[in-house]
């Protein structure tokens, strides 16, 4: 076991003959048939699987940046040496979702996988949901009870969720995303307002991971969404994990658990340390990379969405008809819209039909120019049916 | 493929040259690598199944029934010839739980499976809470929608759940357990005053196929429960199915989707078929039979549950002693109790803490024969913290 530090203070004891500091050194040794990666970031990680998988021993990683930035290479090592690479733990801990997806649903369809994959937004936005708390006070109770790190970036901006999006884009439609391709906003704009907003539509905001088929490309993003309490994906709370899975035979799946923690991961470490070492047993190999469509990934513009509009407008005759006019000067068609009154002020909420997203981006900032538009309160995608 | 009439009308056309009525010949052919079996029941499916793995070909299943009676039989004979037996559509359709319990979660512990793997009768019970409506007219309902078969004895009464119950146990435990050996009861006596009851605690009524790990032996049940709104599995509506696991080092885990219809157990059939398939191109085999652990199945009396009772009894002073000296006579202790007063009556809802099953049914046995208790209004097993 390569460690950083010989003596550092551990949970279990480990007989020090075992410990070493020299991660290099170990992985070339001629007697490792495993390598088990939890160092996590790109270097030394990616230098040390390459290593191991070019010397013979097969690995298994928690690691989801590298995978996300560089999965290919891994595989391509993999492949050459005829050794195995599981990763479980990448994704949403000990949810099992790598094996549904390469297994499982191998001889369906998959046509959208959607994700709430990183425990600490899905845990503030459950407190701003449950008890009107703005973000900033959210995060601040997420990190005093070790919910969210000091410096909550990684989280908060949408790049762990994006670089897993890019994994289950990769697994669900055979093909290679890279983190880079992911389009990414994170759930520091969203405001109590929003919150608010959604929940007289009966509906909650999650920060959500899609990976979804549009033709033969794929749409890979991570960003904050409206989907209604009846949604399966809604009833997920706290730190908890869940991967709604979209197919064509299989209908509708959920995979549901905890995210992260040292205990879920050790599982889906040691459930991939099973599964490799009985391939080997049977001097056979589990499951390679599966990348046999090359899809294009189709940036966020083009990208179908669904908008929720929500508008401080003059209570003024008219008000509806030009707001109307802006969304169909855009090519976007209105589904639903709410007006309520209030004196000289009027809330006006607009849920949009499928457009592209470029085009709803264009209507907001049309509206944001109206002379009757007080302030564009909330903007928001949707998923699933409003 | 086999088929009984060559002639029936059918959704896909078929060449007539690979029909055959004679199912025999076709498993005892040389050139047949695997056997799709979705005839169900147990003769003549067992035979031809025994006969496929005998001739050296592997199975894929979709037959719960002949499983739960009798997968020892067809595991050995498959291990015998060294063939692969697969048959992730028995247990909850196209949701992935079979792969999950055999590979992802093999360097776990798995203590408890709770399974909605019924969806006739959460969808009766789904009905009965929604709409307040009886067991009688949800039942109705459901058999009009195509949800319920003209004759339910095997979904209302808990027999397919049992057969569901006994294959989860077996694999989340390692060990043999036969629908016989599974405690079973269904629906049938779930009143709109049951639910009504679970509503008022914030509960709804389930039927759940139960399989928990109780020292080295195993209990494997499926009766109506009360379990918690909060609960994820309370979340499950209409004809859905889930299965929750829980577990030592990943936690809690939830597996949720169609559990039947003709293209969910499809999308399980062809992923078996590719999994089999793939292992016979490497000259290898997939999972056998995991049975290393011979438990024992705890009688139900001795299985430890809880129980919620609500009572009409007269309000006079002295009734809650009475109540709680028969609870603490058979050695039950009472977590909560609730009590309403309504003139001459009162309501008590008592609700135990765990205790042997028998000494909570003869509880519930006393208290119908003590004087100050008007009705025993309802009787319900609670999981989940209540």
């Amino acid at each position: 076991m390569a460690v950083r530090r010989l003596d550092a203070p551990r949970d279990v004891e480990v007989p020090a003959e075992l410990l070493t500091t020299d991660a290099h050194d170990l992985v070339a040794r001629d007697d490792v048939d495993l390598v088990v990666e939890v160092i996590g970031g790109i270097e030394p990680a990616r230098g040390l699987i390459l290593e191991a998988l070019e010397n013979g021993a097969s690995v298994v990683t928690a690691n989801k940046a590298l995978l996300a930035e560089d999965g290919p290479t891994l595989y391509e090592a993999a492949e050459k040496a005829g050794t195995d690479l599981y990763y479980e733990a990448a994704v949403a801990g000990a949810i099992p979702i790598l094996r549904p997806l390469r297994d499982s649903l191998v001889g369906d369809h998959v046509t959208k996988v959607m994700g709430i994959v990183n425990g600490t937004t899905n845990y503030i936005l459950d407190k701003m949901d449950t008890y009107g708390a703005g973000f900033e006070e959210a995060l601040a109770e997420a990190q005093e009870l070790g919910y969210a790190e000091a410096d909550p970036t990684a989280d908060v901006e949408g790049f762990d969720a994006a670089a897993k999006a890019a994994i289950l884009a990769s697994l669900a439609f055979h093909t290679r995303v890279t983190a880079s391709d992911v389009y990414r906003e994170g759930i520091t704009e969203v405001t109590a307002g929003d919150v608010a907003s959604a929940k007289a539509m009966g509906s909650v905001v999650k920060l959500l991971a899609i990976a979804e088929l549009d033709g033969d490309d794929v749409s890979a993003r991570v960003h904050p969404v409206m989907i209604p309490r009846t949604h399966a994906l809604a009833t997920v709370r706290g730190a908890y994990n869940a991967v709604f899975v979209e197919s064509a035979s299989a209908g509708d799946l959920m995979f549901y658990g905890q995210g992260a923690g040292g205990e879920p991961t050790a599982s889906a470490v040691l459930g991939d340390l099973v599964t490799v070492a009985r391939a080997k047993v049977l001097n056979t190999r589990g499951f390679g990379e599966s990348a046999y469509a090359a899809r294009a990934v189709r940036p966020m513009g083009d990208t179908v969405t669904r908008y929720h509009v929500s508008l401080d407008v003059a209570d003024k005759a008219g008000v509806l008809a030009a707001v109307a006019t802006a969304f169909s000067e855009h090519g976007v068609s209105i589904k639903a819209v709410r007006q309520e009154g209030r004196g000289e002020d009027a809330q006006l909420v607009v849920v949009s039909h499928e457009a592209p997203d470029a085009a709803l981006a264009a209507t907001v900032q049309h509206l944001r120019e109206m002379e009757y538009v007080r302030d564009v309160a909330s903007v928001m995608r949707v998923e699933g049916a409003v």
